[in-house]
């Protein structure tokens, strides 16, 4: 499957915290960057994330800001 | 102007493109990874966006998708 | 690749309309119900999307919103 | 009230799970496909969200990715 | 028709600029507050959107984030 | 910190309610309006939000949508 999603951001999983119905997933991109995913513990079971697998960070252009110092 | 998001991504602009309304800005966050964001001509302006520029790439968690091969 | 996202509908594309940097692309996903997406020109190009193609809308749960009348 | 939003489809609610904070509803738009949308406990409460009601998953144009097999 | 969206703020419509595909409109709620909406040109026409209407703008709990000094 | 986002409401913490992952923020941004916001618990904890605190209601112009009575 090819995604139209300008940034699609290959790392490792780092950490997994599942809440009541809301998952938080930390992916490991390299260079020292984390990015942190907000997702439904659903979708944590039927892709069966967990630390240590390869996984991508997936963000539509149109939901990343810029800010300037 | 310290941000909730969880994903502020440090790295410099290497593309700004203007459309009627909308630029695309690109933004090298290093190890390779280019984000591409896409945000209102008026923002463009109004922080004076240029190539070279250092920027930050700012997602909120709940934006970010998970994908696994 | 499988993603997090809840909703996947597949269906096909029945228009691609492109602006100066953001394109809409409209997909019939059946019952009589067509999703247009809103998303760049350069997504359009790389995919390759055209009329006629089979493609699916991708939407995370978080970007639903509930209405009754 | 009319929305500015693309897709606004209508179905029946067949499934609301509360969490904590946010609550998972899903909605059977039809064709086999159920939407799943991720809001404030509060916005359940507010309309009263149950099984069986008829509802409409809103979802804005610019937060639809297309994916191609 | 009734919202889950928790952000409703009314206002009067002070600007609407249409761009290829693309609109801003932008919406007085009050209290010297003005807010930028970017929805598709074929939402601007449907709803018939022009300086001086009444109108709202609907913003998702989950699309809100937070900034301190 | 400058940021693209075209929306920046500047109030007072008039609520905080932690979830098991999310938690929801409430500004009051003047004029009678309440802003609702979904964010991580650790955001909350990063930038120590509690009521009575000022901060700002930060929203992407392409997450506000219009709507028309």
């Amino acid at each position: 499957m090819k995604l139209s999603a300008r940034n699609q951001l290959k790392g490792k999983i780092v950490g997994v915290t599942k809440g009541a119905t809301t998952s938080h997933v930390k992916i490991d991109v390299g260079g020292g960057k984390v990015i942190t995913s907000s997702i439904t513990n659903q979708a944590v079971e039927e892709l069966n994330l967990k630390e240590g697998d390869v996984a991508y960070a997936i963000v539509k252009a149109s939901d990343v800001m810029i800010a300037v110092d």
